[in-house]
C-alpha cells in the first residue's frame, strides 16, 4: 500500500512477521513457566462457582466438540473451551500478572492458544511463539494507554487482553498480516469489561469472555469478515472512545517492539501463594524465620506483623471465618505460615480455618503499620514479622518488596511443582499431576499440543 | 433494604414490577408493527455475507438446539441464536430506529427474546410485555447518557442494546428483582462497541453480539452468578467509564418511567426503503409526484433532486455500480421510484443497476443542494424532485423531514404487508411469507411463540 499503515496494519505487519527466533533463551523460560503457572491456576480454579454456573447455562459447554475443558473433563467447542477456561483461569486470582499491563497478561491468551491448538493441531513450539506474541501485543498496547486506562476504571486484562488474544490466536493460525489487522480491529469492537465488578464472580468472566472474543476475531477475519483498519486512531475508534484525546500515545505501541520482548520485562511475575499478593511479603518473612530458626509453633507467645501501612486495610483481619476472610487476613497467613511451613490451597476451607492450632495463634498475634515504612517510603510490598517464644527469645525477620515471585529470579522448578501439585490436587491424583507437570515443562517440543492438553481433563 | 438501591435495583424494581397492565393500546400497536418490522429485515438479511461467514465459524451455530436461525432453518442452541439472528437483524441496516435511542431499539431485543421464549415456551403476549420493558430500559438509560455517549464514539445499539435485551430476558424468565439488578450489572462488564467499525460487517456484529450478551447475562443471573449492582454509578463502573463525569444525568434514568412508555414515543420509526435514510424524502417525493401526476418514465427529459445539504456528500452517486453505491445515490433511487413506483430489496443487485430504462434517466438526473435549505434549516430531512417531460411539462413535489415511516402516523397494514413481502421475498415462497405474517400481525394472542419463530425458518 502507498498509504501510511494504520495502527492495526502496522500491528498486523508485525505479528505477522514474528518467529521463533525472536524467542530469546530468556523468554522461552519465561513462556514455560507462564504457561505451566496458567495451567496450574486453571485446574484450580475449574470447580469453582463460577465456573460450575457457567457451564450450567444452557448453550454453554453443553454441545460436544474437540476442546477439553481443563480440569473438567468434557470436550466441547473452541470458544466454549476458551470462554470456561479463561474464567477458571482467573477464577481464583492466583494467576500471573504483569505490572507494566496492569493485569494478568496470560489468562486471557492461552485458553483460546489452547482451544485453538486442540481443534487444529498445532505444535508446542508453534503455541509458544504465538503466546510471546500475543503477550507483546496486548503489553505494547497497555504502554500506549496506561497508567490512564487503568485508572479510569477499565480493567485492563480484559479490554486489553482481547487484543492479546487475537493477536495470538491470528498468528497461530497463519493469517496474512491484513487479516491479523481485521482481527485487532474486531476485537475493539468486543473489548470490554469495567472494575466496578470485581470482587464478584464477574471479574473472571471477564476473562474468559475475552479469550473467547480474542479467538472469535481471529476466526471471523479468517472467513473473510471485515472491520475498520483505523479502528484504533479513529477518531470513534479504541485510543480516543476508551481513553480520549490528551490519555494515550499511540507511538509506544512502535517504540522497542520486541526488543526486548514484554516476556523478558521483570515487572512479569506469578503468584507463590494463592491469597492477597498484599500479604505475599509477611507470608515469606514467616515462612523463612520458620526455616532459619526451627521455632517450634506450639511454643510461640506472641506475633506481631508490622507491614507497610498501604498493605493494611484491607488485610487487617484477626478473626476471618470464610475463604475470602482468610485470603485477606494478614494475621491468618502468617500464622499458617509459622505453623505449616507453607501456605496451601487446602488452607481456605472453613474446617482448615477453625483448627485450634491456628485459632490458638491468631489469639496471640497481631497486625500493625510498620513505623520504619511511610506512605511513600520505596517498601511499598515489604514486611517483618516478629515472633516472641515461651521462652522469652525474640525472632524477627524482613522482607523487602515482594508482591510475588518472578523479576529477576525466575521461581526454581521444585517451586513450580509445589505450587502446580497444590493445584493440580483439587482435580486428580499426584501420578496425573506429576506427568502433566513434566509434558508442560517440555511443551515447547511437544509436536502437537493437542495430546497434552487432554491430559488437562479431570482424570476419569 | 435500609441503604437507598442502586440504579441497577431501582432498575430491577421497576423491570420485575412491569406487566402488560403498562401497555397502552398505542404501544401495543406499536409492539406489534415494530416485531413485524424486524422479522421481516432479519428474514432479509439472513442471507447477507456477514451472516453467512459468521455461521461458517467453528463452534457457531453449528450444535442442535431448541432455537430457530431466521430465514435460515437450522435449529441451535439459544445464545447462537441471539448472535446470527441478532446480526442478521441489522444486516442491511433496514431495522427500526428511535431518534431519542440514537440507534434501532429493537433488533438487539427481538433476537434474545425470540430464542428465549422458543427454548422456554413463553407466550406472545409475555414476548411483547418483556420487549416493551427491554425497550423502556435501554431507552431511559439512552436519555441519561446521549447524546454525548453517541457523539463520543460508542454505538449506542450495541452498548445500550445490552440492557434493554438483558432487562427484556430477564423479564421473561421471571427473574427477581435483585437477578434482573445482578442481570443488568452483568450486562455493564460485556457493553461494547465503537463507531469506527460503521460501514463494515463489524456494525451487524455488534448487535447480534449485544442480544446474545443480554441474554447470557440474564442467563447467568438466573443461575445465582454475582455482579456489583453499584456496576452503573460506581466511581469505575458504567456511567464514569463510559461518559465521564458531567456527561450524564442518571436521574433521567427513572424520570417520568414508563409514563409514558417509550415505545409510544413519536421518535420511533421504521425505514420504508432499504437504503439509505438520508434519501428517504427524495424517494417519498419521487413516488408521490409519480402516483399524483400518472407521469410516463420513458418520456422524461430531465430530473433534478434537490436535498438539504447535509444529506448531499453521501448520497451523490451519479454512477453507481454496486449494491452499496445504488444503496447511497439519490440519483438511482429517485429514478428507479420514478420508473417502478416502489424501492424493493430486488432493485440492488448490480443487473438491476445496470438495466438500460434506469441508465437512461442516471443520464438525465442531476442532484444539488436545496437553495433554500440551509445548513441549519429545520428541514433536515427535506427534499424536492423536479421532472421535465419531453413535452417541456415540469412537474415538482417537495417532501418535508422524511426519515422514515413512523412517529405520529403509523404505517398501514398494506404498508407494513408490502415491507414484509419484498423482505421475505428473499427466503422463501408469498403462501409461506403471508401465512407468517398472519401469524405475527396476532403475535400477542398466540399462546406460545415457539411456533411462530419456528415459521421463520426458510421453508423445506
Amino acid at each position: 500500500m502507498t498509504r501510511t499503515p494504520t495502527i492495526a496494519e502496522a500491528l498486523g505487519a508485525r505479528i505477522h512477521a514474528f518467529g521463533p527466533s525472536h524467542l530469546t533463551p530468556k523468554a522461552r523460560l519465561r513462556a514455560r513457566i507462564l504457561m505451566l503457572d496458567t495451567v496450574a491456576v486453571t485446574l484450580a480454579g475449574a470447580g469453582m462457582d463460577c465456573v460450575e454456573m457457567l457451564c450450567a447455562v444452557p448453550g454453554i459447554a453443553d454441545a460436544p466438540g474437540p476442546c477439553t475443558l481443563i480440569g473438567r473433563g468434557a470436550r466441547v467447542a473452541m470458544l466454549d473451551a476458551a470462554l470456561v477456561n479463561g474464567t477458571a483461569a482467573h477464577a481464583l486470582d492466583y494467576d500471573d500478572f504483569s505490572s507494566v499491563f496492569g493485569g494478568h497478561q496470560s489468562a486471557p491468551i492461552l485458553p483460546a492458544l489452547f482451544a485453538l491448538a486442540e481443534a487444529e493441531g498445532y505444535s508446542g513450539a508453534a503455541v509458544t511463539t504465538a503466546y510471546a506474541v500475543g503477550v507483546e501485543t496486548e503489553i505494547r498496547i497497555a504502554r500506549a494507554v496506561h497508567f490512564h486506562h487503568y485508572d479510569k476504571g477499565w480493567h485492563p486484562t480484559a479490554t486489553l487482553g482481547t487484543f492479546g488474544a487475537a493477536a495470538a490466536c491470528a498468528h497461530l493460525m497463519g493469517l496474512s498480516a491484513a487479516q491479523i489487522a481485521t482481527a485487532l480491529a474486531l476485537a475493539v469492537s468486543q473489548s470490554a469489561g469495567v472494575k466496578a465488578n470485581f470482587g464478584t464472580m464477574t471479574k473472571p468472566f471477564h476473562v474468559g469472555q475475552c479469550a473467547r472474543a480474542g479467538l472469535l476475531a481471529a476466526l471471523l477475519a479468517r472467513q473473510g469478515f471485515t472491520a475498520n483498519h483505523a479502528a484504533f486512531e479513529h477518531p470513534q475508534g479504541f485510543l480516543e472512545v476508551f481513553n480520549g484525546a490528551g490519555n494515550y500515545d499511540a507511538t509506544r505501541i512502535f517504540a522497542n517492539w520486541a526488543a526486548p520482548l514484554e516476556l523478558e520485562d521483570d515487572g512479569i511475575a506469578i503468584k507463590p501463594y494463592p491469597c492477597c499478593g498484599s500479604a505475599h511479603a509477611a507470608i515469606r518473612a514467616a515462612l523463612e524465620l520458620r526455616a532459619q530458626t526451627g521455632l517450634d509453633p506450639a511454643k510461640i507467645a506472641k506475633i506481631t506483623v508490622l507491614v507497610h501501612p498501604r498493605r493494611l486495610p484491607h488485610t487487617d483481619n484477626p478473626w476471618p471465618k470464610t475463604e475470602l476472610q482468610a485470603k485477606f487476613s494478614v494475621q491468618y497467613l502468617v500464622a499458617r505460615a509459622l505453623l505449616d511451613g507453607a501456605i496451601k490451597l487446602t488452607h481456605f476451607s472453613e474446617a482448615a480455618i477453625a483448627q485450634e492450632a491456628v485459632q490458638a495463634l491468631l489469639g496471640r498475634s497481631e497486625a500493625r503499620p510498620h513505623p520504619e515504612m511511610g506512605d511513600h517510603s520505596v517498601s511499598q510490598w515489604a514486611a517483618e514479622v516478629i515472633v516472641e517464644m515461651q521462652t522469652g527469645a525474640r525472632l524477627a525477620h524482613r522482607i523487602d518488596d515482594l508482591m510475588a515471585d518472578g523479576g529477576a529470579v525466575p521461581p526454581t522448578t521444585a517451586d513450580m511443582r509445589d505450587k502446580f501439585m497444590d493445584c493440580a490436587a483439587a482435580v486428580g491424583p499426584a501420578d496425573w499431576a506429576s506427568a502433566l507437570f513434566t509434558a508442560l515443562d517440555a511443551l515447547d517440543t511437544a509436536p502437537a499440543l493437542g495430546p497434552v492438553v487432554a491430559m488437562m481433563a479431570r482424570p476419569a
